[in-house]
């Protein structure tokens, strides 16, 4: 048979955005190896540029962005990164967000809104993006937005590692903050063997205009109370909750949770004395400013760096979680 | 300027599948129209033929399918009727699915699943619907499958209209038989002003080999309890759910629910008599031998042909759900 | 240049649907490999679930099914399995279908008809279909139906060694049934070097109403006629054919086909004792109780084993028939 | 509501590429309006140009293309011009193609062949066509080719309108003059009310080296033979099928074709004193230098103008040939 | 014919992002009608939403955004906007970005860069967008990127207008401040009828390190000298420009650009003595600190909204410069 | 696990059209291998065939061909070709189109212009091409019309190795033949430190019906001017501007072009006493009868041969051209 043959050779190529340069080193370091640089700057007039500075040809690359806020910058930039890996020859391409932006608006709640989580799925698409991986989806669905693999990564196994030497479960409930985490809260239930309550958002029906109260479901006196959600925005829903776990007569009150986007007041909430412990990853940077007394970061970049490894290697991603559920 | 000219008219057409013919009838007579006749046939070997008897060229259609079982049949009698009025030149095809088939597998629970939500939509999509109109998608994010408009209808309106003159908010409690619908729970305990409660399943620790006990959260004893659902399939969750309200002390159990699944052995479980009242709507055929006494079956065709209506004259079909939220 | 290398190796994967295990059986044990176990079932509603037991990341996997009645099962079956290893990240999918569904509604015969050959090549393309096999298309132009290659088998290698032993060309006239199996019935008569013969089926003029006659074209008076058909389904066509055969004097009458739909009333038919044998092969299932005494069912796995292994081997599929044509 | 609003009018604009100026101006005067000026032309280098003197925007366009030889201009022409329409905002694109380019290579005959029958539907496409408009497409699958609608028009009721005073059903006969135009053919039998006899090209066994004898199925001895075609290429088979049936007997030969190719040598062959008549339409040019004695051309025009009118005016292009048929 | 009939009727609907919402209604208000309120807000996290307070259903929309610093911010909230007009089945959409985003990077100067200009256009489209409309792009192959219609408008009419009567060409030479704006200067130099001159950036050989020196190319000693660009960023390029024109000799230095980008440090810059006026059009929002008291701004809004109204009336943006050029 | 294994192998193919067989010929020569055959016809019809001779699958295929007149034939000739490599499984496809063809097309100069240079990169998408590969394209953003990676050669290097020896820098002067080259110009004056003189075609404002005169730009006098330009089609341009040049006293004028198109009447013009050398490479075809005396053609084999190999060996294109620049 005519023709120049070879023997294939797979590379594996890590690639990072300007938003979370640690959680990229860090993957690098697990991983053993290092991120190829990558010239990215923003220009006077807000344009962002890209280039790499080594071939990428033929490799199998994942691009790392961490969806912090200026959210849409960073956004674009990792758009800009895959448009020029795809050009730059890269057979394949997965884009790694481990806090998938605009998770929340995943669906139209009223007519004429979008769905922009459909949206950021077509948008890595289009700029050539074969995969994604993501930690935590703040709705599983979202897997469906994406016309191709999703690699769905957990942190609970993470945060349950943390918390299993500390907390009993003879005296622990596992507590959702609102209604919309009520499945995630039964898991954590199941896994540490303790019962469940849940915070119910009520509008009062003898005042008008919509006020609502906070009615806890479950026996919460006298216990230690987990709260658990997928991501702290600014604090308000968790502080709001602990309170009224408090005033019910909760004994202590600590919260795990795997993104900490932490939006103003977040950093002043956080830090009310109902609240014992706040635990988060760092799928999200958490610059030393917004590092408060009672603030535990575990590192995610292990769960990460595996998880590529899986990818790479054509192994299972799905049998890391085997283990710990 | 040269070339024939004409003022442009719009037509809209129906069609239906053979799932649920008199659904089809009855959105026609709401609309005070007639269904285009459909030569709709399956060959000895199971394969399905379609095939209209009037030109639809430039014509809005809606094709109406109704996904029963065998739901197989009538999803792939819809898509052949879908690319039988894409080559036939309509202008516009929007599938009227009032229960969306394969909604529960709107993710991957586990590695290696399907999405097949999300390949329904797209077999849509490819076959040549430019829109979907549904009725109470098991998931809000199922919208976010389809690459085009859903007219997503909610028919709390109607369920709601046949409760409200027979219950007391005073002695009632809206009751989420498990953890996936509470959200639909806490909206109908908002509407009607009376408290929630929520039957949480819970592998006994005691007991090795996931056995399970039904916890209930919320006070219930006294009260008449109304279970809300998106759909009733075999029953069982339902009954437990009922069962369990009334051996804490409910001194009845109403249920609501928008698609009357009813597989097997659903007509002998709802028959229980824990439960007093079952109310559903035909979204789904419900023929006469699966109609038991405490069955009431309310009209959706009203909904769907005001819904159809506003699409095609352009209105709004957002606010048809306005006044009664 | 920086990165983590490791050389490529590629891994072929059968899969197969619920429809003909024994044939997916048979074709892993002709390749000395086995099936991966795929979790399939069925639910109470009529949805289908499917799950493969391990890893397919990366493989080169080919999904075994056969289209025969009820034919939207296993076909929707078959893209939930693609749906399924495309979200698994499988490196490539071949669908396998032996029997194409839906091969005969390859064109629109009158105006507002389907072309629901061509739409289930899309459907497959869209669940993540990348390449197709089939045996024997009703046209060669569904070919081109798939955006895609099309490894398009031929069973008269199979069926020819059968009948070599058997029949005398001297003696022996090739039958087409009816206009449309012309082209077949042309390329055996070369390959057997026999004569042609064809039935014309015509309305009579002398009677209204579309009465049609079966005449024959060329000779077959004192002949053992040799039907041959890319398949049979209710076997009408065939018994008219064979007894047209016999009444003008042939001695003898033999089919042979690819596909054995056996629709009813094909078994009552085919036992016609102007039929002396009936020789197929297994590209659909032929349950014990359709297997009449004058039936031969050669296997097909042998063809199709050695038509995937050249796949995977990036071999030549055309080489397997020019030895045979 | 807000908004400026306008009652929507429906413009028909019919552009013509430069292979067969005179049919189009024939559509345009049977649809009594005027072409839109095209000023298409070709650089030095072979580069086509085209442009619109006139706004398209918003309308209906036809683009008229007749593809002969040098068939890849006018093609490439064609797809220039589709391009051209699409960015300047016409609303809906239909090729007219009344002769399909590449229609024979349906197909793959043998391994690593084109399919340039879909290729050409794909090119059409990606150029901006929504819809094909053809005339006796060689094989009705191609259809299936394109994603959207085909108006597939017969020229039968043409031809026949044309056969029908001057050839009697009672001393004629329909002949195929190979395999693959027996179904042809057997419709022009049917019509006719007249038998039916095939030319059988087959190697003889006698002789090595695939030399080949037409043999004739059928009776032809003292009767009229009306050879019936889609196209006449260089004209080689139906010089030799006239040349078999006049050595059997036949007394005249009269020979119906669409798509007069007439490729060389068609000229000195088609005016073998064995047939009597060639008839055939102005789907493509034919100069008066390929315009022989016993040559009769039909014009194409009205039928294209009216299948336009249909498709413009959301009319019903099926009902064309339901008379006819 | 069955079905229910209406006269189609269209309706023009602007919605506008936040960037520049003086241009927006100084459009509509050209227009003679209101812009459809859009709810658009940014999220603590940084992320955007946007709602239409009024049905969009089956209008002709135009999206206005201006691609001002924060640039990504922009973008996305023009994407999500697009998304939620797709999904509330808008008829037509039709981006409209008189400063078209990235279009600097539109190729690739280097291996492995983006072509971010190309990635823009992909995003529209995933996002939904039918038709773009832009004024001066920077390099007019840009409209080759979008996959549909691309209006492309001068401002060139609205600035000559301006300086018509300010200049005299018996003076005046039309000078390119480098070599990619050659073209423009040269299309203002013939509607002028003024000489051209050229800068020309060049790397002196007597210096190593790339120093580069701004030769003039052409006669500009005596004469008053206007620049033209398509934009203004920085203004380091068009100070430059001046200094050395001054420096040869020029009497007076004028500037004209489409795009008032003014990123730092343009406000120090543009102030330079050697710049006698600098006139700009308002496709980019200038706050009043911007600007300065040789700026003059003229409104581009007019021939926006006359463009919008072709499009909507299916009229000829064409012929907008017809007169003009 | 199971499923059969084996190492990956990569397989370089070339094949290449009928363009131009040297060019292949001589980069299969270089790469030290051979072209797999192609048995590629035109039909009498004008239809063009083409089969490989051997099987491709799974290879890494560079289909070569070169854009010379008829420029349709060899760009349908190739998409073809792509075609039948699609179909026949080849891995990865790459266009090797020396002369982008359609190139000057790349924007709409006017309404209802085609891009055709868009459509061409369209149509290799949809035949099936992966990647593209092009030397000197004549508008860089020509890349961003592919979705998907072009490898953009520069056959500057070649071109400058002839001249480094033959020219002084010190009496030399680069110039553009019109606006539109000078970039291209820029580059050469920057490389060989000459200083650079632009040809200005302007309407004489004394003489009506766009007479234009040639004004030159720059310092000639006394000078070797060195013309370049990306391809010389009829050699007008050319030729005006070398005797531009002379009559304003030039000492010698030479050419450098990549492209040799050298469309009628080059050959006459390029003969003009004004120019003394014309060099161009053969990215197309010169046949003897067009090489002129003062012709040099510089083979640009090598520079292909060597991009094709960094591409299949996933080396960097990019850097073959560091050291150059």
């Amino acid at each position: 048979m005519s023709g120049i043959k070879t023997s294939g050779e797979k590379r594996l190529v890590l690639v990072s955005g300007r938003a979370h340069p640690q959680l990229a080193l860090d993957i690098a370091t697990e991983l053993g190896t290092e991120l190829v640089h990558t010239d990215a700057r923003t220009f006077a007039n807000g344009e962002i540029y890209a280039r790499f500075d080594e071939s990428v040809r033929g490799s199998d690359t994942f691009v790392i962005q961490s969806h912090t806020n200026p959210i849409n910058e960073w956004l674009m930039e990792q758009l800009i990164m895959v448009d020029a890996l795809k050009r730059a020859s890269a057979k394949r391409i997965t884009v790694v967000a481990p806090f998938y932006p605009y998770a929340r608006q995943d669906k139209k709640g009223r007519g004429r809104e979008p769905i922009s989580a459909r949206l950021v799925a077509d948008l890595f698409k289009v700029a050539g993006a074969d995969r994604i991986m993501a930690v935590d989806l703040h709705a599983a669905q979202i897997q469906g937005f994406f016309d191709g693999p999703v690699d769905h990564l957990f942190a609970m196994p993470v945060l349950l590692e943390h918390f299993k030497e500390k907390l009993d479960p003879a005296t622990l409930t596992v507590v959702s903050p609102d209604m919309g985490r009520v499945r995630v809260a039964d898991i954590w239930s199941d896994k540490l063997g303790a019962p469940l309550a849940i915070i119910h958002k009520r509008r009062d029906p003898l005042v008008p205009n919509r006020v609502s109260v906070h009615e806890i479901v479950g026996q919460v006196e006298g216990r230690v109370c987990l709260i658990v959600d997928d991501m702290i925005d600014t604090g308000r829903t968790i502080v709001l909750a602990a309170e009224a776990l408090r005033k019910a007569g909760a004994i202590g009150v600590v919260v795990a949770a795997t993104h900490a986007v932490f939006s103003h007041p977040a950093l002043e909430l956080l830090q009310n004395p109902a609240i014992s412990e706040v635990v988060v990853t760092d799928t999200l940077p958490i610059p030393m400013e917004k590092r408060f007394p009672t603030l535990t970061v575990l590192p995610i970049a292990p769960l990460l760096a595996r998880a590529i490894h899986e990818v790479f290697d054509e192994g299972s991603v799905t049998s890391m979680f085997e283990g710990a559920a």
